[in-house]
């Protein structure tokens, strides 16, 4: 089996996820041999970004990498496969990136299929600490999974082996702590902007509520009127929260949560 | 009136708020004459922390301070100032530090009540970001205000004058932000506990999440099943959390309120 510094790989995807796994791999010195992007412009803006190739086609894919990595939406990793099973020998090594799809669906490169899951969120204008990130891995194979488990180590000091479903519920808790959370935010970014408040009054609030749970876990970090059950506040609040009918049942039902835990 | 580095102070409470209060005061050489705990052991901790006096007796508080900051719980406001109103000379400042609680339980003051409320989450063993954590003050009289906020202004980067109304609207989007937030990160340390993963495979993301509306607004930020209508992913997160009847309602919940947005 080849060293992960001779790997060479190609990256399927533009997207978030394939933008910064692009810049994320040549950073670390693995060779990048190809991008693929339906959109030219995007293909093209990450191609020159980490200076290599780049194909807007499927077919023109080239053939000689030893690693595909398909950085696609979940609906399209089915399609992205078959085409490229079209093309592609047999001993290429094919990992989707997605946390919540099994790794059966790349069958058709089985027993060389396999899942590459950074677990963090992307924007294209952030540029984040690589160093840190969880990188989930799991491969048909025992051969392939300790590749791709070398080369998680390349990327980040935090590489998991999870299977399919482990994977599945550690998506499951991403999406609590991540996409439930941040709407949460934006809840009271609407109720400060109903009242002309600026955001910034609780973006700091926000940030250590983060970073306290870096070291502590959350259940022992819980403060506020509900685990206090200052019934008191929590009136005031549901009153306050007449106007926006939604946020008041989301009030009740999360206190409700909390002090259940109790 | 006196400038604000020659004002004495003395903090009425020595819980979380009361501690970093006490040790921000004294960091930004205000001067702190007295501390005041029930508790013995922690008036003397936060006393000897910034070598300033303590007392664990109300009607030992000095009487020759400027300004009286009453950081007790909320329940305990109303009876705690109702003892310093027996001992103080009515020329005394005395605000609070509750977000929930209006000015006038400060009524036995009145005209030299107050507000002086820090808008952030506090814990013993973290040491805050003093000069970005935003004060809130209020006060009955214009004079009083222009004090409070000069005070503020010696603490930290933001101030905000900001009546009850607005202090209480700005406290449910804390709750939101903050306590609502942590539950969902508890949740998530929940569901990977049930699976014995570890709580490190979310906290990058956690930190990641709020690093981002640190600069942007929450709602162009919101990615996940939700709000990409990804139904099939929605369904196995829903099928999965059957074994948590409650986290699968949060879950149906959020994602509804989610979707609702748009």
């Amino acid at each position: 089996m080849k060293a992960v510094t001779k790997l060479s790989v190609v990256v399927v995807g533009s997207g978030n996820v394939g933008f910064h796994l692009g810049r994320w791999l040549v950073e670390r010195e693995v060779q990048l041999v190809q991008v693929f992007s339906r959109t030219e412009a995007k293909a093209q803006q990450l191609a020159e970004a980490i200076n290599t190739s780049f194909t807007t086609s499927l077919s023109e894919i080239t053939t000689e990498a030893d690693i595909y990595i398909l950085a696609v939406q979940d609906s399209a990793i089915s399609s992205v496969a078959a085409q490229l099973a079209a093309i592609l020998p047999s001993d290429k090594i094919v990992v989707h990136t997605s946390g919540a799809t099994p790794m059966t669906i790349l069958q058709p490169f089985f027993p060389h299929s396999g899942v590459f899951y950074p677990l963090q969120t992307f924007s294209i204008d952030r540029q984040p600490d690589f160093e840190s990130i969880p990188i989930c891995i799991d491969a048909a194979e025992e051969d392939v999974r300790e590749l791709l488990f070398l080369l998680g180590k390349r990327l980040s000091s935090v590489v998991y082996h999870l299977t399919d479903e482990q994977r599945a519920v550690a998506h499951v808790a991403a999406v609590f702590v991540n996409n439930f959370a941040n709407h949460l935010f934006q809840i009271g970014a609407d109720i400060l902007q109903k009242e002309q408040l600026p955001f910034d009054l609780v973006r700091p609030l926000i940030l250590e509520t983060a970073a306290k749970v870096q070291q502590h876990f959350p259940e022992t970090m819980q403060t506020g009127p509900a685990i206090r059950r200052d019934t008191l506040t929590i009136e005031r609040h549901l009153n306050y929260l007449e106007q926006f009918p939604n946020y008041k049942m989301l009030y009740q039902i999360l206190t409700e949560s909390i002090r259940a835990e109790r």
